[in-house]
């Protein structure tokens, strides 16, 4: 009995206030693009940017700096000074290109650790669940979100792909209650579970299927929780922006060979509605 | 009692002269763009070239030469020998990315110096403000522009933010008087003061309350002084121009999601007419 | 008594599961992307990505690792642990911008062995193919395409160019035969053969004679393999696709002038239909 | 009694022959991109691609890589075996942010020598023309165009730039004949003199005076002569195509703000026709 998420029902944002500067739209860290892997965060700042966030800065890897801010130049980027940059976000994200490696490793006990103790509105995704799912940690913070795919809530709940995929609802559940967050189970079909309720998105397309799409997903309820969306709200109308723009674009452009970054516009012309 | 700026009363730049050449539409040097930060000058010299200045050039920290011409060839970019572009340039903006550390005071203090012997007009925003609050260095050359926002005059003037924003024109005033210059006030109804008239800008939205924006403000402003136009005119109009392309943009595609550099086709476009 | 291809003739793929995830449509590895020719192996990944491949990653070196990812955030980098990126792919395409210097063999070597006990799909193009002609290395897997210009085709059968274009069908059967892959012979009227039977493309135009071309061919077909398609069914699909692409290009904006990345909207476009 | 070059004038490019492959256009390498300077050649570059060169290789500053081939996957680069690059080329561009130091007179004397020995046809420009001037060093080989500005004819000739401005067709004649070059004096009605006759170009804006236009012409003539056009009127045709294409541009978007790179797509077009 899940609530079926259509984008025709949500409000919609409020409109800005006309007193409002930079700084009332929420400063978001997003925290991955390890070497190689620069990509991945990019696409979650440019569609949190592109999604409302008045600031949005990036902490990566230093050989991923150029790559994330040569063809976006409103991202900010940094390598250094992680603790800084926590303490300047009013929301995190971390996960997308994150690597599971020594760095990758320290840079989540950092993000981690300073949450624990300084919490703010965070969303967990991609490498960063992977490593939570290896070390079993736990995050006591309130207002949080995991992002799973299939594979990677298997992971955390130490069950198969194939369990998961014969039981979304069941699954999503589990992480949420697990690891007490607002799950969002990506697939045909996204699934938020908040420990208490279900919903399940209508819209989406296999075209959908491909590289960073779900990092775009991420910038987006990061970006929305940035400006002030309560966090099971922000998990439902982002995951119904997501999969409506999927649909938009591969209604114009075919599913096939369509690109994260090309939900861009599409977003930000839904968000405006 | 300020003047209200709108932009249909702009008679706009004079036609070009047939025998006009690159050198004719000025040299400006555009200052900032430490570590981390490059979007923020790429944006301020992109903004530069689209409002008409022949050339531009960006002094920045090292490591951000590559992404700040990588995306708009037309740009130059040095990290060395500031002297020597200081001395090539007609007009100076500094600040856009331009930081507070070791770096960004020493740069800082080359191009003050520099500009004391040798007064060329000047714009001086973002954390150029920061640091002339924090050494409360004065300018004392004829045509210089300070571009604050709240928090920024708040600092220049030793008052809270709270205080400026409750009273604009007033604090507006005293940064102008304090530091004989002419002040843009930014944000919802941009005020510039010359120390005798104040003027308030008709156009804008809450759309524009986003990463980057104020440097390309700056860019324009800088650009409109590199090309021959007078002070407080470059102020008025560019603030109205900078304003009036947000708008535009605002109502086509929506205040949420734009980005700064969604303004550079519309300033073109106005600027031309 | 070749068949002639036109890609009217192509009934297109399949409509996509709606369960499939960014697995289901491949993992493409791309290996070349030499100091100074960073962009040959761009135009294969994001040809690969716009014909509907899930995931891409590309093998390059060191000093071309930003260059690829700067402008096309979707697709992986790395310069490093060459097997385990191969261990990951589920379908190869290596030579475009590999040059042929040290680093330019070893690769070719630790591709070449994996692949002999590690057989996948996997596409030779440029500089492998020089790499095979200069070492009479032969492949010993089944599925794989060699995509050799008249000259690579010389090269690789120790005959003249003049002797290949003079008798262009014989010579892509004696590279099939020789080296038990699909041959396709790129030119006016592209041929492929499968040593059994052969086929020559129908579309294409001059214009399409310039930097990169090849390397889009390059993967899209890789793209096609890395989806499922049979080995000679994407060459002929693919071949067929990217000169009716050209030729859609060249109808609307000219011959001359045209770059290998203004295909890849039209590439789109046909593989959706 | 110079004749005046009209585009409409010229008869185009002869169709493409089926047959030709991407060095039947030509192998262009273009030389400069100092560090700091990557965008100038950069610029050049692309605008030979753009008029239908089918291979363009730059050879530029070690600084400068990244930045020329991030945004242009078609543009080789490199920044070692300048001799090998030479021996490469069927045409050569040399000047565009060549700049003035060291290396750039180091490098200049290599392209210098290597064509004395193996002419080839050759572009002059920008630093270059300031190099040889200061050097007084002749070049002597048969097809070389020298495109100096108002400034670098006057440092070529030893005369003021009012002397050059007030009597434009003398000293083009003047740069022809002492150097025995093609001259192309750019400025407000671009003249064209190659010793015997004179040519003046009806096209053109003032909106053109801005930084980077004097590289796209200068990629334009050499791809012409890459592509195989006598020297002559490789010229008098690109120097028509670069400023009716400026026309084009600045009626559709205005004067004002036109960057170089606006010209790539007109430019296509126009040749196209």
């Amino acid at each position: 009995d899940a609530s079926a998420l259509d984008i025709a029902h949500f409000k919609g944002l409020a409109p800005r206030s006309v007193h409002s500067h930079k700084g009332s739209y929420g400063r978001l860290l997003c925290v991955g693009g390890n070497s190689g892997m620069a990509g991945a965060i990019r696409l979650s700042a440019e569609a949190a940017l592109r999604s409302g966030t008045g600031l949005v800065k990036v902490y990566a890897h230093e050989s991923s700096k150029v790559q994330i801010s040569a063809g976006r130049p409103e991202i900010m980027v940094t390598s250094t000074n992680l603790e800084d940059a926590l303490a300047w976000a009013t929301c995190i994200v971390i996960g997308p290109g994150l690597g599971q490696d020594n760095w990758s490793r320290a840079t989540y006990e950092t993000v981690l650790h300073y949450c624990q103790n300084n919490p703010k509105p965070m969303v967990i995704d991609a490498d960063a669940l992977n490593i939570m799912a290896s070390t079993a940690s736990f995050v006591s913070i309130d207002d949080y979100v995991m992002t799973p795919h299939s594979g990677e809530a298997a992971r955390l709940l130490n069950v198969t792909v194939e369990e998961v995929e014969n039981n979304r609802f069941v699954f999503a559940r589990q992480v949420a209650e697990r690891y007490h967050a607002t799950c969002v189970l990506k697939g045909a079909g996204t699934i938020i579970d908040d420990e208490k309720s279900a919903w399940v998105c209508r819209h989406g397309n296999p075209g959908m299927a491909t590289a960073g799409m779900g990092d775009v997903l991420t910038g987006i309820i990061g970006s929305l929780m940035a400006q002030g969306v309560s966090t099971p709200l922000a998990c439902q109308y982002g995951v119904s922006l997501h999969a409506k723009a999927g649909d938009i674009v591969a209604k114009k452009q075919g599913q096939r060979g369509m690109l994260a970054s090309d939900l861009f516009d599409t977003v930000r012309m839904l968000i405006n509605e």
